[in-house]
């Protein structure tokens, strides 16, 4: 079994996006704007739309199935306040859910958060535990960088954010750590700022001790890692200057790297460097980069590809397609176990 | 003749962080503040703190001449004003300059600018041009965020920036673009802030058509380029959403990368990516990782020994080691072939 750790939905109605545009009209005066109620998409349109799409090319491409979760760009958690976000969180997680019933063997959700800059995380408790209570979703995303690339929160080590840890634990569900749209002109939202927050989010999580305050806390950083398995030496070297333990012992029980890196010498370098229980397999198709690589005639984020012919075995390869999510992810083993799977 | 084009006076006496620290302990009060006389260096400080550290290692690595500028992370462009920034940039400069003069086969310098958040950059010219004139340096180094990680400062391709580029064309040198100490909790300073503004940056230029405006300017990204060669799919991918260029046509004229990762698989990726031509030898030695790798033995900041053992030819390794670095500076090729070299 193939299972891609990260899917956004990223091919949703235009209705969706039409809500969410008079959402955003209508900051000041949200007496005005859109009821949820206002959002009618059907279970044909939905069905289409995957149809169409994430489905077409996870059957051309040989995966099974997807950890979804919605748009990571349109979460745009610094638009408005935590009302704004709650609704918006609230529908995408729900179309999310619906996906996931009309292709249960293809689709799983993950929760977007209904963060808001400088709004205690607890605020998104409810959604949380609606997201896996409810829908039965096996993950979060938690955006370390509400702000939209001005980056006032503070670091993932601070107790600002235990309260969605303790529930993470709770439930025992990971979070991959992803940051939505940059407001700052500084940083292209899929070419920097994303590649930033990972690289950002793991030197946070090696200058700090969470792990010893939540052993059994799990992040996935998505796009590879960012810059960090490229640099894994230096991160090794300011581990040791900082007096942390190696890195194997200080982060690698708790961090997870995805394989949404888009050529083949990037995946060799990542499955080269890190332990292969460390990476799960991941996509993020239709995503940042649509488009078919001269070079090889095949989509760039045809991510299977690359792993094929890593320098790796079989064993270790099942490993990264399979069993190292259904570890990291225990609710998505449980949900395939009920399935016979 | 191996050429490191990255390095920093990291180990200057202590005198001069005293000086900067009566400095910032009056900046409301400027006229109780040192003045630029009071910090007294001997000719022997400076000999000593040089053939002690960097030059001993230079011996020991095999390298023979290395691109000297001002300790990246004590610029701090974001303490004071401009007034502030630009006294220390001159005697930082001046520092870099007497090493220069104490060991002419083994330094020629790079300018540190006055930068300081918000300020034109215009108020950079007479710093630089002093420096290039009066000193004989060959490169600056130039911060794109001068707020120290808040990213406040216009996109590189800003004609905000012009003004230096103009100067660098008319002198023929490039910029290293390097930040300096991160004040955002956010962001540890080598471990996030120094590698997101190498994506940055490259990122900037990508989405821009600055080098359709200066055909000649040059810009080196440090620490191997941030992520982006390891994500080197990813921005050919991007490049092409965006409708531009191959990124052999529209960057790889005008920028470059350095050695500056601090292991065998980092350094194999980055010659098996970026074109040898783009590529130039440094190690930012006693900078940021000065520990010794125990998988090797070595130290993790002593780059040749991954250059050395790269796949690549002999003419390859001497284009990295010596020939680009000519090519990109100009006036260090000029300075080399005065002395018959």
């Amino acid at each position: 079994m193939i299972i891609d750790c990260h899917g956004h939905y990223t091919t949703a109605p235009k209705a969706l996006e039409q809500w969410r545009k008079a959402q955003i009209d209508n900051l000041a005066t949200p007496e005005l704007g859109p009821r949820v109620a206002d959002l009618r998409i059907s279970d044909d349109e939905l069905r289409e739309s995957i149809e169409n799409n994430q489905l077409r090319l996870m059957r051309e491409r040989g995966s099974d199935l997807t950890i979804f979760s919605p748009r990571a760009s349109f979460m745009a958690h610094h638009i408005g306040d935590f009302n704004t976000s709650s609704t918006w969180a609230g529908i995408c997680n729900e179309l999310c859910h619906r996906v996931s019933q009309l292709f249960p063997e293809h689709f799983i959700g993950a929760a977007m958060l209904p963060q808001s800059p400088g709004v205690d995380p607890r605020s998104c408790i409810p959604e949380l535990e609606r997201c896996v209570k409810d829908y039965g979703f096996v993950g979060i995303n938690l955006n370390p960088d509400p702000s939209g690339g001005h980056w006032k929160e503070p670091p993932l080590t601070d107790r600002w954010w235990y309260p969605v840890y303790e529930k993470m634990v709770e439930y025992d569900i990971p979070a991959m750590v992803h940051v939505s749209t940059s407001c700052n002109a500084c940083f292209h939202t899929t070419g920097a700022h994303y590649l930033n927050a990972d690289t950002t989010a793991f030197m946070q999580c090696l200058t700090g001790d969470l792990f010893k305050e939540f052993p059994t806390l799990k992040f996935v950083i998505p796009h590879g890692g960012g810059a960090v398995p490229y640099h894994w030496g230096r991160f090794r070297g300011l581990a040791q200057e900082l007096k942390k333990p190696l890195l194997q012992e200080h982060l690698l029980g708790n961090i997870y790297f995805d394989t949404c890196v888009y050529h083949q010498p990037g995946i060799d370098l990542l499955t080269r460097v890190i332990p292969v229980d460390n990476i799960l397999f991941a996509s993020e198709m239709i995503g940042a980069v649509r488009g078919i690589d001269p070079l090889t005639g095949h989509h760039y984020d045809d991510t299977r590809r690359y792993v094929e012919v890593a320098a790796i075995d079989p064993q270790q390869r099942a490993k990264i397609y399979e069993h190292n999510a259904r570890r990291v992810y225990p609710r998505l083993d449980a949900a395939l176990k009920a399935r016979g799977l």
